[in-house]
């Protein structure tokens, strides 16, 4: 396989993925995931082995949660993407890393969720606020 | 231009430009940004515009910070970095999304700082902390 190849592979095997998660198609989703697909959160130290496992954490995470990719960043066997979520009126980003195999499987996935917070003095001769 | 050159050229910037800024080589930083380089921080809806205030910006960011990139991923005038700093005995990550222009310098850089937080409860049948 190519490396432009892979690429579609996973970038496609990615969009579906989360359009499946907004969905709550979960067939779509697990389809996605490698069986041994290790998914990770670094902010809280936290991990999850194994296809079962994460989908379930999926399927159980609470609240009306819909979702849109940002933006999305594919090479080779990696793929990010920044997406923005809302649940009710709260709105957040989530920036994942996705890698894949060579089926264009999800291998692994480690998410980062940023939150607000106030910005420090001392910049605010440089800064615009929005 | 072709887009795989446009993308070596815009991951070589990068690539460059963390470098720099990890060794305060301040004119490799300048030479890696647009003139018109704008930089944003969502979290705190901060915006800086123009290669001069955003230089300056990082010039005088306090902290002897050190950093490296953990994960890269280029795909046309877009590249995004996975960076570890340290700020003495300080650890964070940060992800940086960026675009380029055709000549391969810094157009726009957006950055995210998430930090840690605990894990709410409900799911420590399905998750491993490390």
């Amino acid at each position: 396989m190519t490396s432009s190849a892979g690429t579609s592979l996973l970038r496609r095997t990615v969009e579906t993925y989360w359009a499946a998660a907004d969905a709550r198609d979960w067939a779509a989703v697990e389809a996605a995931l490698a069986e041994d697909v290790v998914y990770d959160l670094p902010q809280t130290r936290e991990r999850i082995a194994g296809r079962a496992a994460f989908l379930r954490f999926n399927q159980e995470y609470p609240g009306d949660w819909r979702l849109r990719i940002v933006r999305i960043v594919a090479e080779g066997d990696q793929v990010v993407t920044w997406t923005h979520f809302t649940v009710g009126l709260e709105e957040m980003y989530g920036i994942a890393f996705f890698t894949g195999d060579a089926a264009g499987r999800i291998t692994s996935q480690t998410d980062f969720w940023p939150e607000s917070y106030e910005p420090p003095a001392g910049r605010e001769h440089l800064v615009e606020r929005y």
